[in-house]
Formats: C-alpha cells, sequence, structure tokens
C-alpha cells in the first residue's frame, strides 16, 4: 500500500473520495445576504416550526443531509455512517437528528471546525474501505448558541465592534467511494441555471493541533483562532510541497474581517507572497453576510458558517468549473463555557481539506 | 482491497491494529474499590493539585496519555493523533490535555461510549494507512459531571438509588500498525508480578445507532443505554456471525446494576442462552467498587468508566493471558443539560470493539 501520510500532520487519498451530494440550508438573515441565491433552503423563521431553538437546529442538520442525500441519488440504505457535530453542550442538535435518521453515528466535536473534522474523518473512512458513503455534517443557530455562550437572547446585550455572528445555518455532503452521476446533480441544481458538470474530490487533508495563542476576550474569538489556521496552512503546504498558488482559493472558517486579517498578515509573516494571499485567501464569516447593511461586526462564525459556505457556494463553483483546488480550513474555538472563568485563555484549531475537480 | 465491511455497521481490520501501551488513571475512590491494585495511579485528592474540578480531569487524561505512551516504548513525535472526548461542555479536558500535548487532535463526542469511539476510530485510521500509532483515550470526574449534569456538589443532594456515581478516572490506550515490544511491556507492568506477554489486537468493531428507547429519568441512565448496547451487540453478532460464546468476555461500559440486568434480560429476549449470558457477560459499571461499602447506588458511569476499567484491569488480564477474546460496548447516554427541559426523552448510544490476543 502507497504511504497515505505526508510529513507530519497531512493524509493523503488513494481513492480520492468524491463529493456526490451536498446541501446548505441558511436561517432567515442568512438568506438575505449575498449568498442567498445558493442556499438549497433558506427558513422563513429561524424557530423552524419548532417549539425551541434547538430543536429547531436540529432539524436545520436533519434537513441539509436528507437534502444532500437526495441530490447525491444515493437512498438511506446505501449509507454506512454518520458523522457531525455542532456548538451546543452535548452535541444536541447532532444527537437527536441522528436518533431521527437511525444510522450509525460517530458525534465529533471540533468547535467551529466541525466541517472540516467531520469531511477529513469521512474521507479517511471512505478511502481507507471502510465505508461506502457517509453522510458529514456541522449545523450551528444565532439563538442557541448566544443563549449558551454569552447572554439570554431577550437580553438585548450591545455587541462589541469585534464579536461575530453565530450563522443560523447546516451544511451536509454525501462523500463516496463512486463518481458522481453528473446528470442527476446537474438537474438537482437546476435552479442556478448552470450545469453543474464537475466531479469533486478530496485529495488530502491536514489534521490541526490545539494551539493557544494566550487570547483571553471571547469576542475576539478571530484573533484566537487565526494563529491555529495558520499553523495548519503552513504545515498542510511544508508537508504537501504546494505552495499557496497551487490553489485557486485557499478559504478559513469563520475567522471574521479581524481574524482573516491578522491570518493574512501572519502568513506574509511566514514568508508566503503578499499578492499571493491577496488574490486567492478568503474567509467564510466574511462572505456569508453584508457587512455593513446587515450589522455582523465582526463577521459570521459558528460550525454551519463554513459548513453552508462551502457546501452552498464553494462547492457548486468548483462543479460549474470555475475553481479548481480550494483548500477548506474551518476554524474553531476551544473554549468553554466555564474555562474563561477558571483563568484559562481560548485555544484554537483548525483542520485542512483539499479538493479538486476531476 | 479485501472488504473491510461486515453486514450494516461493522468493519473489520485486514492489519489488526496492536495496543502497544496503557494507562489506567483513578481518583480516590476508584483507588479503594476491587480494581485498586490495577492502577497505574491513584489521585491521593481528586483535585490533583489543580485549582478546579475540570483541570484535575484534564491533568489526569493528559497522565493516562502520557504513562501509555512511555509504557508503549514509543516516543512522542511517534504519534500522528490523538483522539479523545469527555462529558464536559465543549469537551473541555479533551481540548485542554490537546493544547498542553501539542499533537494533532481530533475531539469527540460520544457520551460515556467515548472510550470506544475513540478506540474505533483509531483502529480505522491506523488500519487504513493513516497513522502509525494513535493516542485515544476518554476521563470523567465526578465532581465536574455532578455539578455540570446534576446539582451543585456543595448541596449534598440525596441520590435516588438508581443513580449512578461518575467515575474519577481516566484511560487511554496506543493503538499501532506494529505489535508491542513485550519485554517492555512485561517490565512496564512488572508491579503485577505476572509477566504480560500476549499482544493484544482489534480485529473488528460495530458502529452503533443512536436508540431512543423512551426513557425520561436522568436517574434511570442504565435503562436509558441498556437498549443501545443491547442492539449494538445483536448487530455485532449478526454482521460478524459469530455467538455469544465466541467471546471469553461481553462487557458493557456503565450500565450499572439496573442496566446490567435489563441488558441481559433484553439479550435473553432476542433468542440469546440464558447460560451463555450469564457466563460471559459484564459491565464495566458494576466491577468498579464495592457495591455496599462504597455506597455507590445504581454503579459506575461516566467516560472514565469503562476507560479506566478496560484499560487498567481487562487489558492486562489479556496480555497475561487469561482472557483470549473480549467484546468492550462503552455506552453513552445522549442527553444534554437543556434536553429533558425541552420534553426530550434520553437516547442512548454503544459502539462494541473485539479485541483479541495473538
Amino acid at each position: 500500500m502507497a504511504e497515505k501520510k505526508l510529513g507530519k500532520q497531512t493524509v493523503k487519498f488513494e481513492k480520492c473520495p468524491y463529493i456526490i451530494g451536498a446541501a446548505a440550508v441558511g436561517g432567515k438573515k442568512e438568506g438575505e445576504g449575498p449568498l442567498k441565491s445558493w442556499f438549497d433552503m433558506i427558513l422563513e423563521d429561524d424557530m423552524f416550526g419548532e417549539k425551541t431553538w434547538e430543536k429547531a437546529e436540529s432539524k436545520m442538520l436533519k434537513e441539509a443531509m436528507q437534502t444532500a442525500l437526495q441530490k447525491s441519488g444515493k437512498d438511506k440504505k446505501d449509507i454506512d455512517l454518520v458523522l457531525s457535530g455542532d456548538l451546543l453542550n452535548q452535541i444536541m442538535s447532532s444527537s437527536f437528528m441522528a436518533r431521527d435518521l437511525h444510522l450509525p453515528f460517530l458525534g465529533l466535536y471540533g468547535a467551529c471546525s466541525t466541517m472540516t473534522e467531520s469531511l477529513l474523518l469521512g474521507s479517511m473512512l471512505t478511502d481507507g474501505g471502510f465505508a461506502h458513503n457517509i453522510i458529514v455534517g456541522a449545523s450551528s443557530h444565532f439563538c442557541t448558541a448566544e443563549r449558551q455562550f454569552r447572554m439570554p437572547v431577550e437580553h438585548g446585550n450591545q455587541r462589541p465592534p469585534s464579536a461575530q455572528w453565530t450563522a443560523t445555518a447546516a451544511g451536509a455532503m454525501i462523500v463516496s467511494e463512486q463518481r458522481a452521476d453528473l446528470d442527476r446533480v446537474g438537474t438537482a441544481d437546476g435552479f442556478l441555471g448552470v450545469a453543474l458538470h464537475k466531479n469533486v474530490t478530496v485529495d488530502c487533508g491536514t489534521i490541526g493541533k490545539v494551539i493557544d495563542a494566550g487570547i483571553r476576550d471571547a469576542n475576539q474569538m478571530g484573533a484566537a483562532m487565526a494563529p491555529a489556521a495558520v499553523d495548519t496552512i503552513l504545515n498542510h503546504l511544508e508537508d504537501t510541497g504546494r505552495s499557496i498558488e497551487y490553489y485557486d482559493l485557499v478559504l478559513t472558517g469563520d475567522l471574521g474581517y479581524i481574524g482573516k486579517d491578522i491570518a493574512a498578515d501572519l502568513l506574509m509573516d511566514a514568508g508566503l507572497d503578499r499578492e499571493g494571499i491577496k488574490q486567492r485567501y478568503d474567509d467564510c464569516g466574511t462572505m456569508l453576510y453584508y457587512r455593513e447593511e446587515q450589522d455582523v461586526h465582526g463577521g459570521g462564525s459558528g460550525c454551519g458558517c463554513s459548513a453552508c459556505v462551502f457546501s452552498g457556494n464553494i462547492l457548486k463553483r468548483m462543479q460549474r468549473g470555475e475553481l479548481d483546488r480550494v483548500l477548506l480550513v474551518s476554524t474553531g474555538a476551544m473554549l468553554s463555557t466555564i474555562s474563561p472563568f477558571q483563568g484559562e485563555s481560548i485555544p484554537g484549531i483548525a483542520h485542512a481539506v483539499s479538493l479538486s475537480v476531476c
């Protein structure tokens, strides 16, 4: 068997698992942003017909997974495993989604890095021959996260300019050992009016370390996570021998406006070309909302942020042939609801997944 | 490549990943129980020299991982990945352990099923060729769990007889593509006075589904988890074509006294032989404490329960040649701290790992 490890932190895939279906669900606010035409479903109301926000988030994740499954042309019986997580205590959204789907399930917690954690694990398990088809996904909800991590929503607490807005969104993908049936993908996304005629595979990925830069302000999540994102990107480039110019797009998860600038600065400090970074580096947290009109302060965040931006927008742009090679680097802040009260700073983590059309 | 899937939920391993090192750390109470001579370390005080219980739990998990690493004869630089989880919100113990170890990390949440979730994933990733050596583990702490899930510890709340006692314990193992250096294992565990001369491998495992039997009483965790354990065991036997007599020991995670009886009844209802079950089925939650003297009511629970019982006791008994084939089935209750208030019942999950000497 060929070596599947590259360098210290990177794994590469022999069979290049395919992404054969994907879906993004967005909340009301997300559906009014610049990516509104890319969602598979936009909630009219963020309660989604449920009695609690947590149940709404769980339903949103289930909806994204079921839509992705439908678009893949596969049947529930073809699915070997579901891998997902969310921000809620005891990953409540994922646990109850998994109860309802009634499929083998492994729960993950990587804070907002969960989309790439699930995609990377799903790719390894598929490539390793342990599954034919895996559903991967992640979700977040503004109201569930706000009340768990910050203040009661009804309190109407004033937010500092650096605070980020937790996306009400879910994204899911079907990772498969077999190529997508492209006629079906083209039909299912017909609403975009453009055929999706490229297959997308995962060719390698880099597992991140928990990096603590000593940030203690829970309203500075971008700053807390940026060093982890940069550490993972630099390790990825070193392990693979690639330059940043190899990619059409390098996309961090949810660093937001401040974190994105910090990450770009840190990448330049590490010797990467300024123009190269400027031309191909972006952050999902800066793409999901209109910065001024939607009053999101530091930009978007939450597991659902990179999950919906990638599953909804970037993947389809790859399938349409606009982007050939993308490095998705979801970023998570591994703080707990009590760790700051115990004097701990906020560690970050980021996992990178390299995707390409074929 | 040979088929690595067996039936619906089971994966089998070509290279049979080896467990080349393991360690169990127990709290003060656990160190006074029937397994006291099997722990690698027993805390004199459950604060473990830290200022908070959460920090003590994190340190205990790190201690278990470092001891397992030392006993394996491997170096930190040989480790490709750490897989772990715990019961705390945002898996605080694991996140801060991973920050300190500074190794690639994937966080898991499977409630008390986390030991087999991490062991099963670690075995798949090693067998799949994505890692040479992986540290897997899980932890729990009575005081962190009690105050998060139930009542402030200082409150001295009266516990109903069915309530289980969350173990203050951690267990960790090194999963490797290579056999253990048996001379080293023998030396490191010399305190038992018996040579450990058998290699232990993971030959297959079964990924569980989230099963909800409708239990709503958070003091009846064993009853809530037993149906998931039985579902996984039955699926495992069906997928592998094995009978329960194939195993010397089938060991559930932390069903406790009540849950163990329910699981045994459900297995008999499913047609399994009563004597077969009686002779070879046990539960970690019934093994960790003296039932009467230690006042643990329903028995032990928590991620650390099956983690320390397996890593400390069962694995060494396999290495000594007393047990040849063991099915470890850690069990988790996927309730959240708020889901019962939203009218939800308590779903359970269980993952099974089949281990054998070679």
